[in-house]
């Protein structure tokens, strides 16, 4: 089946066969698809779309691309979580520790920051000494050893998704349901997972902006995944303010340690313990919902769920010290606070606008060649509706260049917009896809 | 601009700004646009169309990838033909010299043959000797000899076309009419010609099947013509039989010939004629039609059009011999009938099934890369309306194998649809697009 022929029936709209789907995944592998042919046809899925059987089908041809790992040795129900990505979210860093400490293995691959997102593996970098490039070997017993590990994807993870990724990159094609759904579960489905839960983010700071597209993309990622035969739910949830306080690696894992002690933000609290909820009952470890709250609830309160972060940043060759001691993580030099330049009610706060602040400082990158600093970022002191006066600090700026600081101060107080009244802040979780 | 954002607005489907066109045409040609950009691009205006003017300033970012020839030292209008490609189309070989000796230069850049269709070059190679590779210098001291020539595209022509193309080729993106009309009429542009007289071919043998379609591109052609400055029509033709009788590359230079010494079958006499009236009225040689075509009539008459092809023969550093002596040119060593099963009317000449039946014998190529031989081919001798009985010559075949040529006397009896009665042919020239 030649290249120029699978590329036509897609041109002209039509749905390509299994075997078509097969040989674009697997010449994008080989490199016997050609990278003009790859860029054309990834356009002509973009602008004409693939069917739900189209994409299921070329999710499991981008699983065959690779290894699939077999975690049939390891106990309890395999959970995995995936985020389509926030401003402020830390939820990986609580979520693996916390659904191992309730019985769950968690054998969580995770990605790097790209604009305004964050990245969990930049995250957990900030944490002297922490690998996240594990062999298959490390990353078994870290998983025997805490329940849970967080690593990058390995080379053997759906190589075709890292190819057709880096052209969709630099093609104007990512934005494809199709596209992102096997990009994300093929990943997933690799990984040896039996359930999976995705945080399908949506708002300002979210890659889908309204809730119909988040509903589709929602729905597109759990239905592949359940005909991959994972049991696989979606919760909707809000990113129009950052999640939680803090944006930046070394202070989003401060806040996530916080978190696992029972202490974290209200806001970030309740994401965490309706999808941690959500993962124990698809895992079959809760039977309904009231009965996973006390769960997690006894896990943060025993101490349980802050010990298997501990112990997986001890296998994951991090200084677990960092755990009592949050002042050995990095530190900006300079600490300015971002002040209210008049009274009001705060009305919203703009989570891409904060990402973006962010990445001014260094905890974000551009480009994915870009290096980050780990101790940059910003803490906010406020959140919707609170009431502030003319000099009232908004956020905390932390920077390593005092010029920087100072221009992240103007755009903290840009991002946030100030009334007489605010309505009450919205739910967080909005929907469940299942 | 970067090129991933210039692929997004098209991908969306908008209309691109003139320095965004440029930068894509320069990006191709100088390698700054990665092969993947390239085919997402072409992907997206292929189905997202172009409008007039966005395909105006991408025929002159092409034109401007390169050199624009300029021929102001040689007299007359310099005229040129282009035809969209057909089977058994010989007319360039024709009109070259024709309008040449009517007064005008004609300075031809002409292409080879791919899949069914035939190729000027490919015909004009069948002379021994003959050279289409010209540089600069000789090129001009053919014309000025001969007042005519035909030559490949030099590489300093629209050197992003030749890119542009390569990548068409294999990403399903040929067919785009606003991409055709750019590749046709930048090459065309840079020739230094100031009309043009295009020859839409719409009919099964064509790469047009529907007049609307022809119609369309005729328009295209015509409209960006006329924006780069040159007198340019185009009149649609009809290519559902072959033009003419021979189909093959010594066999059509032969007929050529016979047509330049005012004895070409009918069909090909009236398009040849229609077409070199139109360059010369365009030209300002003639006035009106009737004016223009006794001007042809005398050109073929008095022996000054076939000069005029023995000077640029001897120029071009083929043997002009063949001129007089036909028997000079490569002939097959194999020549067999194919011969009429039953009685009947031939109703039509399948021209595609006809080309594809000549590939068979090797005078065409599937692929760019491919040899042709330059002497086999099928000498038609029946018309649509022919009344024929069983055993009845249809054609001779001239072919290098007996089994080829058996298996294309089969073709040649599949191609041809008899009845019991047929309607009369339709008119040649089917409308005229100015």
């Amino acid at each position: 089946m030649r290249a120029v022929d699978v590329i036509r029936v897609k041109r002209d709209g039509g749905i390509l066969p299994p075997d078509a789907i097969r040989a674009f995944v697997e010449g994008a592998t080989s490199g016997s698809w050609s990278d003009d042919q790859l860029g054309a046809m990834l356009m002509a899925i973009v602008l004409r779309g693939m069917t739900a059987d189209e994409t299921a089908v070329m999710t499991d041809a981008m699983v065959a691309s690779g290894h699939r790992l077999d975690l049939s040795e390891l106990p309890g129900p395999r959970v995995d979580k995936h985020s389509t990505g926030g401003v402020g979210d830390k939820t990986s860093l609580v979520l693996a520790p916390l659904v191992a400490a309730c019985g769950a293995t968690v054998p969580m691959m995770s990605g790097r920051g790209l604009g305004h997102t964050g990245g969990t593996l930049d995250k957990l970098e900030a944490i002297p000494g922490f690998r996240t490039a594990l062999t298959d070997a490390d990353m078994r017993q870290a998983l025997k050893a805490a329940g849970c590990c967080i690593v990058g994807q390995t080379r053997d993870i759906a190589p075709a998704d890292r190819k057709l990724y880096a052209v969709r990159d630099v093609t104007a094609t990512v934005e494809s349901l199709a596209l992102i759904t096997a990009s994300i579960m093929s990943k997933k489905i690799a990984e040896g997972i039996d359930v999976l839960v995705l945080d399908v983010k949506v708002g300002r700071g979210a890659f889908m902006k309204t809730l119909d597209e988040a509903r589709a993309l929602a729905t597109s990622l759990v239905h592949t995944g359940q005909r991959a035969g994972l049991r696989a739910e979606a919760l909707i949830t809000a990113m129009d303010a950052p999640l939680g306080r803090a944006i930046g690696n070394a202070l989003e894992v401060a806040e996530a340690i916080d978190a696992l002690r029972g202490r974290g933000p209200d806001d970030f609290m309740h994401v965490v313990t309706a999808l941690a909820s959500r993962m124990l009952i698809c895992g079959g470890l809760a039977d309904d919902d009231a009965a996973a709250r006390a769960r997690v609830e006894r896990a943060l309160a025993s101490g349980e769920a802050l010990e298997r972060f501990r112990i997986m940043v001890e296998w994951q060759d991090g200084d677990p010290r960092i755990v009592d001691d949050l002042a050995r993580l990095p530190r900006a030099p300079i600490v300015a606070p971002a002040t209210c330049a008049r009274d009001g009610v705060i009305v919203s706060i703009d989570a891409e606008r904060l990402g973006r602040a962010a990445m001014v400082l260094g905890a974000g990158r551009s480009r994915a060649d870009e290096a980050i600093d780990p101790a940059v970022g910003l803490v906010m002191r406020v959140s919707p509706g609170d009431r502030v006066r003319a000099g009232d600090v908004l956020a905390d700026v932390h920077g390593r260049d005092a010029a920087a600081v100072e221009q992240v101060s103007g755009l903290v107080r840009e991002a946030i917009d100030l009334g007489d009244a605010a309505s009450p802040r919205g739910p967080l979780v909005l929907e469940r896809v299942s």
